[in-house]
């Protein structure tokens, strides 16, 4: 076996290792890292000699470790905030008067259009390095906000351009059919055929696409309009995703598994059906808390149903100007056990292993297992429910990415 | 006029200053300050040459500057956490089991019981430096958890220590009347006696109390109860507080208000009556939507009648192991704003003017006026509103304590 460059020990380990229980906790754990794969995670005492030899060593200190923390669904570059919006709200305006104010998403769409590449960039970063600060590692970004060929692909571009600024990965997912712009009211089915597949295609050409995402939803797209998307998406050979269920049942999540989607996102409208087609389809539901809080929804999507038919949980949060302007992935966690009860192991697998799933990254990040992305945090906790329990608290310790800190 | 140490120029201020409307926004503003005190607080053109003459100046940048924060309500210094009951709540355990299981205020006593004063200091600041870090410059801090004479004293003690271990000034309350500790089960008129009296002479012979609190409810001390308490403050010639009609209508806010007390805190339960009789006395409101959140309360603070009457208004953290392991006066405005409909301003003026008011300390902080301590926060944001609309996020740039920073 190879030598390590440099071992963690005296770790205690949640290294959500699917084969095992819970957390997958070892105690007395040791962790081996060589350039930027993990060599070995598990029991001190299972150490490998060979990998020990002249390594480097840090003690841990019987810190937690956890895999790097994933962010599986974000609309992180935007232009602008609606802080504006959100005090007329409270102040008791009605949503004609925000409009009429240039509230809305056409407020997001019209700052993202008139911001070059390099200003989405810059105003995008002290969001990212929030995620950063608390341990994440991979995150997700749509676009969505530009609705024109070029625009889409600005977003895109500016994506992909934070995964150089800073040390994180960035998935990128394709939200041309997010919204309808005001030109092309009425007529979805010319804004897909104009925008969204031209989009796409020009898109995909520059290798800017991980993923294929959609918004279904009354006040958006039909599951018909989606699927003339997703079959773009399949000629492609890109995976997809979906915004389904969240203000009303439209079938989304039945409409992702029949696309064998990676996820289906929000939910909160999800029936029993959706729910056990998506666990068949192998397609994670992906819970955002944080849009729940925002727009003060009271249904809450049914996570026994999802349990109950096994169908994996992933949490994110979906920041966004409008909805959800929300960059904690702790703060989430709590959120998700507060409002929906899921318990503590399912909020910490929510944010790493099935995080990485919804992503369809399993095999490279989302556990600590040797072979995956040395991606990983150390926590200034005594027991790792403290990472879901506490609001507005950042224990994080050190944060490795790629065997680098 | 006496000459500034130090001029803050180009900047925004948001004075809230109660003479003026909202947030007595200053947009071309200069605020200088000698020691530890602001000499002028302003529009630029007004700041008067003498002040001027040889002092440092600092270009604000345009920054939005904000007084210091000012968490009045937190249970901060405290021993371990309570996680593991949170984790084995979300579970599905029963309040009997977890409390089989050591949970609940009992854990909390023990444990402070257990801990030197040494160690309440090293256990909080981490919490401490979380508020700090996003512009607090005032904490109350309160009793509690030790429910003995010495332990009362140990945990004010500590208390004051925390303001010497950070450059933060940190409130006291005396807090004997929070819990009936178990082997007075059933006979609080003799803990009263025993413990609660005793322990506040005690304390405030060290000068260690700079206000009386307790918890009128029905799983803590009746009226009558706590009326005996707030007499001996009257005695001592300390102002009071109270932990008032939480989970139910025990009239608690005019109890308060009868005692022309500081502030009443909680107040999910406040009638009408209670709402008038605080406004009539100058008792401030101390909403803590913390708590609201974490224990899933769903009646909601009479807001509408706080703003009828006039009542003040302050938000806090309430930070406590049990039931608001909170440590953000950033989420505690977005909460308020989001579960109760306060408004951008009244959010702000919460944790600071309406904050120092509730502390007894307005003549001295919570506002940015010449002859005030120089405690201030300067921001990276566009519009103060911004402070409240995001989430798990912290955009202060610098905060000065006493004119340094
Ligand atoms: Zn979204
Ligand atoms: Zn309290």
């Amino acid at each position: 076996m190879a030598k390590g460059d440099r071992i963690w020990t005296n770790a205690r380990l949640a290294t959500l290792d699917p084969e095992k229980a819970g957390l997958g906790v070892v105690e007395q754990g040791a962790l081996a890292v060589r350039g930027d794969r993990i060599l070995f995670a598990g029991s001190r005492d299972d150490l490998p000699a060979d990998i020990a030899d002249g390594a480097e060593t840090i003690d841990a200190g019987g810190r937690w470790v956890t895999p790097g923390l994933v962010d599986c669904h974000t609309h992180l570059v935007h232009a602008g905030n609606r802080a504006r919006e959100f005090q007329m709200r409270l102040a008791g305006a009605s949503y004609e008067e925000i409009a009429r104010a240039g509230g809305g998403i056409v407020s997001s769409v019209t700052n993202v259009r008139e911001a070059s590449e390099d200003e989405l960039v810059t105003e995008t970063l002290p969001r990212l390095d929030a995620l950063i600060a608390e341990g994440a590692t991979t995150v997700e970004v749509k676009s969505g906000y530009g609705l024109s060929v070029a625009d889409e692909v600005k977003m895109l571009r500016a994506a992909r351009r934070l995964g150089t600024e800073r040390a994180v990965a960035i998935t990128t997912s394709y939200l041309g059919a997010h919204a309808v712009p005001a030109d092309y009211k009425g007529r979805n089915g010319e804004f897909i055929a104009d925008v969204v597949l031209p989009g796409l295609s020009a898109a995909a050409e520059e290798g800017l696409v991980d993923a294929v995402d959609g918004f279904c939803e009354g006040i958006a797209f039909s599951p018909d309009e989606i699927a003339k998307v997703f079959d773009a998406a399949v000629a492609l050979g890109l995976p997809v995703k979906l915004h389904a269920d969240q203000l009303s049942n439209l079938h989304g999540g039945a409409l992702a598994a029949r696309y064998g989607a990676l996820s289906a996102d929000h939910l909160e409208y999800l029936d029993e059906a959706g729910a056990k087609a998506m666990a068949d389809a192998g397609t994670v539901a992906v819970i955002l808390p944080g849009a729940f809080y925002f727009i003060r929804e009271t249904k809450k999507p049914p996570v026994e149903a999802l349990r109950a038919h096994g169908t994996a949980i992933a949490l994110a949060t979906d920041n966004n100007p409008g909805t959800s302007p929300l960059t904690s992935l702790l703060l989430t966690m709590n959120m998700a056990a507060t409002f929906f009860g899921l318990t503590v192991e399912e909020c910490i697998a929510g944010i790493t292993r099935e995080g990485a799933r919804a992503l369809g990254r399993l095999a490279d990040i989302g556990t600590l297992e040797a072979g995956k992305r040395a991606d990983f945090c150390l926590w200034d906790i005594d027991d790792p429910a403290e990472l879901v329990y506490r609001i507005g608290f950042n224990p994080l310790h050190a944060r490795v990415y790629g065997g680098a800190f």
